[in-house]
């Protein structure tokens, strides 16, 4: 791939993801809300604090164990809202489909929005559709707006984290990467591998409830936990480590991994959460997480440290090695 | 094409996208702020009045006489929050785009979407990158979403349309997709015909200023004057006359059309909006459209009546024809 060409990469939510961003977008298009770059912008509208996101998705298939990719878009959407700490209130679909389509199969796509909208108690309030040359597969891609309500005087930002925060994650980690990946050819892999997709408002919701300072969160999609740990790490200016013997993984996503020749650490989850939340608020943050049904494998995996800078993971034999940011493409259209 | 599959008249903004929308999007998704189908949705935020929309955007090719896929997803997007009386202030964009479209065409795009919202005063404060397989030529799909705030009192509504009402538009019809039409092929037509897209704020801005009583409006993109007309029509419960003598086209367009067999009266403008006004307000209306660069060929073209019910057309020989709603497609990819 030459530089001056879109490659895969660049969609991957990895190193050139990031250069994309900063080198194109931001360069022609920045301001002081998209700069900060984070899953939801806050904006400045008199009397409330209100955060807006967008989500494209183009996953392949688009039916999948665990999900389809309506309900990706919505638990997608809903969740980079409620990592800022906002409640979802409203949803935008701009819909783009390949002539031949099945109507049926778009039928099926829109149910699983709906329900899970419904159970997110979110409206969809503003919608398009577009049609694009015939395909050799059922395919359409939908990008989506998130507009949502911060109730509480919280704010989730990088720059609040300090030596010290417990690195806590709402659960197992990388079962929506794997379980997509699996659903495209038959590998031979024995166990089957759902994916994680949630909405996990309700996790963030309990937390703000409880009063548990949380200085940031993220949930780590596209270039998994260590990409998002490395990127909260770069923006407060500190380092992290995280310890190989507790980041929760389940067995057949940790064999798939092996089997596929792929890090877990960069498998996407499209339902967990990373939160990094005061020390003294550790204990607290991880009982109201396990009494929540999503966050029943709710684990403190690491803390923020001072120096050296950057993510790393302490080996199951005690060692430290360094967990980069994704380089180059992992896994295109997981999401 | 079979009826449970996608065809490219369900893109087009005619009778066939409405049914899909009723049919399958308000089916499952439906609910009083969507089931409005408006351009924008005003949102029930305590405090202040905001507008959200979302638009997607698929024309081809990418670039055409008069601007491109950069600069008509943000006039797009912003006009839908301008014809609901919302002053754009933020706006998202997602983008999907293929594997191996060059970076140069990329920037072009992106460098024209900054100028217009620049121009605008309108700040990008949110985006995604998605990339998928190769395709034969440059492609990109971009997905946006608008938000605007309405700073008066005014409520723009087809519920208010009374017969009486003139029916005013801010310039020529149909430029947009005559030139994206010419620009796909050498048709060996001898006039350059330029898209119309630009932002309308400033003549929905100059109108609300003036204090001029606007019923409803809407901008004629997808389905051209005719089919906006009858929705607008429809949605009231009432009628509408327009005359042949007065529908503002330039004379490529109709030559164009002519030439390739299409009714102007269904091409689509960017750039343009139709207000329906109050009677005794559309003197003054037109006097604040034609005092703003954008609006010098405002026209009044007709007005509304109690019987019979959908649009009707007075031709230059004085009888009436009905102008009923886009069937099936006209052209596919024009926005």
């Amino acid at each position: 791939m030459k530089d001056n060409l879109i490659g895969f990469a660049h969609g991957s939510g990895g190193r050139k993801t990031a250069r994309l961003i900063k080198e194109l977008f931001l360069k022609h298009l920045g301001n002081p809300i998209l700069n900060r770059m984070e899953d939801a912008a806050e904006l400045p509208v008199a009397g409330s604090r209100i955060a807006l996101t967008t989500d494209s998705h183009v996953v392949y298939p688009l039916f999948f164990p665990g999900g389809n990719i309506g309900k990706l878009v919505v638990c997608g959407t809903l969740n980079d809202l409620a990592v800022k700490g906002a409640r979802p209130r409203f949803m935008t679909a701009g819909f783009v489909l390949r002539a031949g389509m099945s109507m049926d199969v778009l039928e099926r796509i829109v149910r699983s929005m709906a329900e899970e909208l419904n159970k997110a108690g979110v409206q969809l309030i503003a919608g398009d559709t577009k049609v694009i040359e015939k395909g050799k597969v059922d395919d359409c891609y939908i990008t989506t707006a998130g507009f949502g309500v911060l109730e509480h005087e919280q704010t989730f930002a990088p720059e609040r984290i300090e030596p010290g925060d417990a690195i806590c994650v709402s659960g197992n980690i990388g079962n929506h990467e794997a379980a997509v990946l699996l659903a495209r050819e038959d590998f031979g892999f024995e166990h089957k591998i759902e994916s994680d997709i949630a909405n996990v408002w309700p996790l963030v919701g309990a937390l703000i409830k409880a009063g548990v300072d949380v200085k940031a969160m993220r949930d780590p999609t596209r270039g998994g936990l260590a990409t998002i740990l490395n990127e909260l790490a770069e923006a407060a200016g500190l380092g992290m480590i995280i310890k190989e013997a507790d980041v929760p993984f389940s067995p057949a996503v940790k064999g798939a991994a092996d089997m596929l020749g792929l890090d877990p650490y960069y498998l996407a989850s499209e339902g967990r959460l990373i939160a990094i939340v005061a020390k003294d608020h550790a204990e607290r943050a991880l009982e109201v997480l396990k009494a929540e049904p999503l966050g029943k494998n709710a684990k403190a995996i690491g803390e923020v440290r001072e120096k050296p800078e950057g993510l790393w993971l302490e080996t199951l034999l005690g060692s430290e090695r360094p967990l980069l940011i994704l380089e180059g493409e992992q896994l295109p259209r997981i999401c």
